[in-house]
């Protein structure tokens, strides 16, 4: 376990026109993946001893981080779950089987080794870099508050998550704690969250960013009944018209009915592909996150690794949206990047097989059909 | 790499009857697993820091090999894919895009260390156990030939793949094996297997025992185009009624249109089964002989875990069919077991939360509706 303490203290003191410049030299800066090493890496797989492209998605992983890293010999170096703290506002709607306090507590058991996404990233061989971006409660110790733009959002049931200027801090702030990772000898990431409440801001960004149904991308979240989620349904569908966002502009949706963590989720995405270095998804607020992120710039998809399906059915409308496929189908529902620590083992067996098969030109199998 | 040298040559050697009464006592010697020991494992993982139940099939698993290994605390010690080789009669009739040579090329691949499957168990901590079952060609060292049944089966389009005989010194043959890697330490065993033309007499029982239409399951297998694969349908429909097995008698089915390897890997899911030891399915191949073994005896459904949906469609209805869910999507269709060794970290990942996570007692994090 680590922490996402902050080494950028700057952005803390950066204007709002400051923080929208930064925030586009990293989404400028973000290029397709190379072509000639992806086609590189597909011809060195289809050399391999196995039908051609009877690997599938490991083969699909293989010549991705082929592309990612601009070369058919790419390499895992390091791995980290990057987990991104916030409470929510508009759990005083009753949005939420569990209390806010919820979220400080989940957040110290991280610290203290002994939640879900410990276990997970420790039997991955992944650090876990957790990040308070907005718990409502304090916690300690308190300079691992350093890095939190304020206690929790607003209730977008009543107005705005935040303002544009918290939002774009969320975003790069999110961006440094993925840039800290990438200094410190990670090349592929992964985003987890913790916040009560977050599956609601994560319905509403995907309902508007797809333009589908609030009852389709909403479901139970922690564990909601009947007339609860119904009641969810209602709330979020006053959000959007309280805040009215404006779809063309993702800052803008994100700041009215988002996520402080949905927001620094974004922005590490976005950072890791301006690094060149993939980031892999999570559940629906990963996949909220992941939306925004291909809204400011869509070459971000082709950084992104799809990881499970989770029990919230509107990460699957997010994933289509984006154009990519969850491929651990686990019914898992608990967050925290626990879905995509799983991912690592599919990630690194890809490479193994680029590297570690025989080839038909040494091993004494026939070619042709095969 | 191990190879599986036959310890219990006198399987060569006995009678039919003898074969039957010996098959019969594994049969019968699986028992259900223990619902004390799975009830409390679910209890242990519902007093863990998580909405009850989101950890979904990761707790599935926990609590089936709690079962299983008749504690709430059970242990992975050493995991093996145990890969049956075997060569098809039937390639004569064009059901493969495959030569038939390409079984003893790739078989000699798996010894020398360079196949999928190496790569995959090696990179899962997994030791692979190579037993040729029915090669058509001479391997070497010769030795390696002791466990062979004969030459590839028959020609199922012309009659029968095998005697009952042979089916049942397969299947014990299978069982050998198994029990082999157990007394080795292993305790968690996976099917693979190598055989060119072998999708055609899986797809031609999991016909037989689920009543599903040949076409529905009939895939490509290592890749026949249109035309081809309609030829294959033809030639299981022809198998089928030139056979008339006894879906009622499941080593008349096997004997008939199946073959050495898949009665071997149906016999090692037995043998694990009776002594507690969960198998990891694979694809079509493995689900076959999963079906098999589930004809003889239910119980053994129990001790089987899932774990990818192969491209081979057939599998799906044979495992619907069983009532197990395949979990990893991944487009695979290499067989070997290779998406069956990518389940090894997902169930070592299930014990874990089991064993490392806090629980709501010892963490401070509340009770109550989370």
């Amino acid at each position: 376990m680590n922490n996402g303490f902050c080494k950028d203290l700057n952005i803390r003191n950066m204007s709002e026109k400051e923080l929208e410049l930064r925030l586009n030299e990293i989404i400028s800066g973000i290029k397709k993946p190379d072509f000639n090493s992806a086609k590189e890496m597909q011809e060195r797989l289809d050399g391999k001893i196995k039908p051609t492209r009877s690997l599938g998605v490991l083969e699909d992983i293989a010549v991705q981080l082929a592309g990612i890293q601009r070369t058919a010999y790419p390499e895992i170096k390091g791995k980290a779950v990057l987990l991104m703290a916030g409470d929510h506002g508009v759990v005083k709607e009753g949005v939420s089987a569990a209390p806010q306090e919820i979220t400080a507590q989940l957040f110290n058991s991280y610290l203290s080794g002994g939640g879900g996404i410990n276990v997970l990233t420790n039997h991955a061989g992944a650090d876990l870099v957790c990040t308070d971006l907005g718990i409502s409660r304090p916690i300690s110790p308190p300079e691992l508050m350093a890095n939190r733009i304020k206690n929790g959002t607003d209730n977008i049931a009543e107005g705005p998550a935040m303002t544009r200027e918290e939002a774009l801090r969320s975003l790069l702030t999110g961006a440094m704690v993925a840039s800290n990772a990438i200094e410190s000898g990670k090349n592929i990431l992964a985003t987890g969250e913790v916040g009560i409440g977050n599956t609601t801001p994560s319905a509403a960004l995907i309902t508007v960013f797809t333009g589908c149904s609030v009852e389709e991308a909403t479901g139970s979240g922690t564990g909601l009944k009947n007339d609860a989620l119904k009641h969810k349904h209602e709330v979020i569908k006053k959000a959007i018209k309280i805040n009215n966002p404006n779809p063309d502009d993702p800052i803008d949706v994100l700041s009215k009915i988002g996520g402080l963590e949905i927001a620094a989720m974004a922005g590490a995405i976005l950072e890791a592909a301006k690094q060149k270095v993939p980031t892999i998804l999570d559940g629906i607020i990963s996949s909220a996150a992941a939306l925004v992120a291909a809204k400011l710039n869509p070459f971000s998809i082709e950084y992104m690794i799809s990881s499970h399906s989770s029990e919230e059915k509107g990460e699957l409308i997010a994933l289509k949206h984006i154009g990519i496929e969850p491929r651990l189908f686990l019914n898992m529902r608990l967050g925290e990047g626990t879905g995509a620590a799983l991912m690592f083992p599919m990630v690194e067996a890809a490479l193994k097989i680029a590297d570690e098969m025989a080839t038909f030109e040494t091993s004494g199998v026939s070619t042709g059909d095969f």
